[in-house]
């Protein structure tokens, strides 16, 4: 039901802007498909409430869509202190830890959003899980430095288990090369994790850049649902902290 | 004294060689001052001696050096688990950790002194301290992605105090760009401090590569010493762990 899921993202997109975007302030863009709704809703906002918004990208794609819609663009260097950032997520667990870098983008978004006051989350409800890992197979996405890959997969898989794979461009042509130039493992893992101690030793192997677990630092989730009511598609759906 | 210290340096420098490179081994090479005596000495015996040697660079530095004395050159990919690692350092503390990115390179040389079953360190007596920071007064060396360093200059400064520098060129033409395309912090701290506290908060702060501190991982430390002789400059001395 792809054209459900849409209509949920883009619910639950409308809803975070517009409980979040204030004017005057500076707001976090996210990366993913979801936040393009995020996006279609803050310029629909700033042209009709003529709001004075700064935005920080945390990935060139965000760049990209913050610069085609017209929006101020800022940097951290400028704004280190951020009002909001809304980003998407690819799982979301019961205290709202997330884990972020499905798509290859993790380490500036760690870095915008962690600058924000509010960390707002955006993504459809199959994300909503108990425990990371119950929904989310991919696997725990691990930015390094690429000369590092192989002692950092070594070390990995002989402390914590599991497999820990280089991603791979499609068809294998070569490796997923970051934002940053670097390589992602994705971390294979099996069952609950004390994710504070798992993201503390991944950070202690030298080349190891930053890790997709986002701990503690979501302020407030909102998952899109799908409802039909009488032949029509409506989205909705919002959890709290 | 400068000509006292190099003969100090090299003497330290070769009895590191000469106690821990054996035949068919894989050595990392550090970068630095004194490392160019380690590698002289490495050259000499693998010429001499016949040795079969697989080295590993620390840094573009290292590898031109390994090149150019037409030494062989391996690479982690191939070669995780290394024998033997040769650095230098900043700092050595009586417990033996270090401070190492002085000269810009840290993280590259993390990576692979930390794969090293023995990580020998070789560095001139005026680094030989009881606690870090005794000695050494340009600060901790951090290495962190470009668009991060102001939040996390003032992430540092806010938790743990003191000044956090992004390191600049020379005439101030820009910043350090180091062999990973990064900037480097140097925070300025005062008095002694839980190192293995610092080492993972500083982690902790998305943005941070690595640091340049190297807790409880350098196996001995050859610290070159001086003495006149009957008007001549006898290099020597040495420390265990």
């Amino acid at each position: 039901m792809e054209e459900g899921i849409k209509v949920g993202k883009k619910a639950a997109a409308i809803r975070a802007v517009d409980d979040h975007v204030k004017d005057n302030q500076v707001i976090g863009i996210g990366s993913g498909s979801t936040i393009i709704y995020a996006i279609d809703r803050i310029v629909e906002r700033v042209k009709k409430e003529n709001l004075k918004l700064i935005c920080v990208p945390t990935s060139f794609q965000a760049e990209q869509a913050i610069l085609e819609n017209g929006l101020s663009l800022g940097q951290l260097s400028m704004y280190p202190k951020l009002d909001v950032a809304i980003d998407g997520a690819d799982e979301v667990d019961a205290s709202l830890n997330c884990i972020k870098g499905g798509g290859g983008c993790l380490t500036q978004e760690k870095i915008v959003d962690y600058c924000a006051r509010d960390f707002i989350v955006v993504a459809d409800e199959r994300k909503d899980s108990e425990f990371l890992g119950e929904k989310w197979k991919r696997g725990l996405p691990i930015e390094v430095i690429p000369m590092s890959y192989k002692p950092v997969q070594l070390k990995i898989q002989n402390t914590l288990g599991g497999t820990a794979n280089l991603r791979m461009a499609a068809k294998k042509a070569g490796p997923v090369v970051t934002d940053n130039s670097n390589f992602i493992i994705d971390w294979i893992f099996d069952g609950e994790q004390d994710w504070q101690k798992v993201d503390t030793f991944l950070h202690s192997i030298p080349g190891v850049l930053e890790t997709g677990l986002f701990l503690q630092t979501a302020k407030m989730v909102y998952f899109g649902t799908v409802e039909v009511i009488i032949g029509q598609i409506i989205g909705g759906g919002k959890r709290k902290t």
